[in-house]
């Protein structure tokens, strides 16, 4: 069954080998004054730096850079929303993974409020405006280009917020999947373990229906393939334009419209993880993916199992539904460490002696324990699922 | 691969049950002239014209009944552009099934058009500016809520146009399952026809991918299970919502981001059929259907059917590619007429004398024998499949 929903993703979409050549055409609808954001070097190291400011030569650029993975509230948003207000910008155009874009979309909010940014972010405040922002995405990941959703970090109170609001659609967004020629090993699996998280957080729910299913079964299927191409490969455009566009689908809702709202619980969990240790996004939902799936098995969630297994897996029908979700489960793990994930927490540097303080922080930061969730978590879940992932 | 595109859907979709309570509220940032335009009675029997009046006590509303099914060029769209001028009208809603909106898109063009209205139809002027559409669908086909095109019959020259361009897309879309439940089985047989036409267009595509054959594949699955329970049981809930969903997305492009234009063979033969006979979109759809596939069948395309023979039906993948491919053939066949659609263009009053006129048509109107098709058909080939479908 499609239960009742909303959808609506105004984003433009341009896909494909050069497509920012029509970058300036774009632009220029929203005016002359144009902060670029980014993060490191490594659009330079692409030649990706140099084009865009060669496209963009009529237009009055400034630059925000070294915008970090795990994007922080201070200095970065603040520091950008500041260059905004200071250089009357039109529009923000953020060339870069995911971090840059969800940094770029608390810019473009906090650049138009008053008040303290924080207060939007933790969602105290709702915005009344934002700035446009268009992005060049370099990463196959968090699907930022084509949601309303960014995720900041306030390392000083040691949280990390997502912030959703239909102002935060990037007006247009462009996916040239050569510019992921160049990820490397490391960020192109953590980039699709999440995509898939993204996925499972809306498979398990309740209701589903034939279609999603099969959408998200889908998805699954042309990440787990493509990302063992582009890992043996890393310039086959075929496994890059496959991972790039179906990341895109992560997050804005269409892989599941009218389906139940999970909760997203994995991204709850990885959330204190990242909050805490700054470990990176996608490994920590892989390790925890296993471990949080063998926490929620039980008699109401085994169908989806059984679905995945059959659907995804090819498994043989006739399994029994607890052989078939202990297989299911086990194909993720051997999975996700056949991609070069080390399958434990403590390899990342986590410590075992803040699980509790972890768990604690979840609940009171995330919702993990509504009654109305697929698979609520409570304290005792949340630290079983910490403990076996360490 | 997925191939180089651009993706752009504005369309604010509304979906589940009694979800037009919202409609003044939607309908109020446009203005406060509302042209609401409908098809014969069934809005009036289902009580939903009656809700509409009632929600919308506070619009001034012109009236535009009686729209026909293949919607005329005379007198509906110019009558509809004319009350629109007449009346200043702010916004177009559409109530009724696929024709009523297609119908309501020409309208929404040719109002703020001063020359003849065909010339944008048959693209012989782009449109510079449409009013705004919003419309309440009432029948589960042609996916007309989420996508800018429009199919516009002129009788007085024999021709039905596709009309696209951006400037259609409705505004926002409201989809309650609950109004498809007193769709007969005819049309609910004809609109899953239609809709399953939808994807096979964009599924025999080169190239294609991993992920878009898996989500054309589930769209099919999802229409062919859920088309059978409504015929048995009407008010499903569930069946019908899953139907009026998948069929959204049928011609917006979204099933197939990326892939090769196929340029819809099915769709230009079938307008020709309507054009001259006036026969039932979705059944003259479905006729042509496996005749087309057998039509097309060669070394270079068997890899689809083996694809849909593995996918779709669960076919034994040790099967040789040709048997298989007769096999698919076969299954659609079966599956159209067990639904309730007779598989020969005489039964719905098709003569076959007018085969050599229709297929020189086609040629004329439609291009069907491009050289960039993924299997283009000339005129012995149109008239081998319209002898094959009579």
């Amino acid at each position: 069954m499609i239960g009742n929903f909303t959808y609506h993703t105004p984003t433009k979409m341009y896909f494909g080998k050069d497509c920012i050549k029509d970058l300036p055409e774009v632009l220029k609808k929203y005016g002359k004054n144009v902060l670029l954001t980014y993060g490191g070097g490594s659009i330079k190291k692409m030649g990706l730096y140099g084009r865009v400011k060669d496209l963009l030569k009529d237009f009055n650029i400034v630059e925000l850079s070294g915008i970090e993975p795990n994007p922080k509230y201070d200095p970065s948003v603040i520091g950008g929303a500041r260059l905004c207000k200071e250089n009357d910008i039109d529009v923000i155009l953020a060339v870069g993974g995911g971090s840059v874009l969800d940094c770029s979309k608390a810019i473009a909010a906090c650049a138009l409020y008053e008040g303290e940014g924080w207060d939007l972010i933790s969602g105290k405040v709702k915005a009344k405006a934002a700035l446009p922002i268009v992005d060049i995405i370099t990463l196959a990941a968090t699907g930022s280009e084509y949601d309303m959703g960014c995720v900041i970090s306030n390392t000083a109170i040691n949280d990390k917020r997502g912030y959703l609001d239909e102002l935060l659609y990037p007006a247009e967004s462009f996916l040239d999947p050569e510019y992921t020629f160049s990820v490397n090993a490391w960020q192109t699996a953590c980039g699709t373990a999440d995509a898939i998280n993204h996925v499972l957080e809306q498979f398990f729910a309740d209701p589903h229906s034939t279609f999603n299913d099969g959408v998200m079964i889908s998805a699954l299927r042309s990440l787990m393939e493509n990302v063992k191409i582009a890992l043996k490969k890393p310039d086959d455009y075929a496994a890059r334009s496959e991972l790039m566009y179906v990341c895109s689908w992560g997050c804005n809702g269409i892989l599941a419209n009218g389906a139940g709202y999970s909760g997203w619980p994995m991204h709850s969990i990885e959330h204190a993880l990242s909050a805490y240790f700054d470990i990176t996004h996608g490994a920590g939902l892989a390790i925890i993916t296993p471990r949080w799936m063998k926490e929620i098995l039980s008699e109401k969630t085994v169908e989806r199992f059984v679905t995945l297994g059959i659907g995804l897996f090819g498994f043989d029908k006739s399994l029994p539904d607890a052989e078939m979700a202990e297989k299911v489960i086990e194909a993720f793990y051997t999975f996700f460490e056949s991609i070069g994930i080390p399958m434990h927490l403590g390899e990342l540097g986590v410590k075992a002696e803040k699980t509790e303080e972890m768990a604690d922080h979840i609940l009171k930061y995330d919702s993990t324990n509504e009654p109305w969730m697929f698979a609520p978590l409570g304290r005792d879940a949340l630290i079983r699922i910490l403990t076996a992932s360490m």
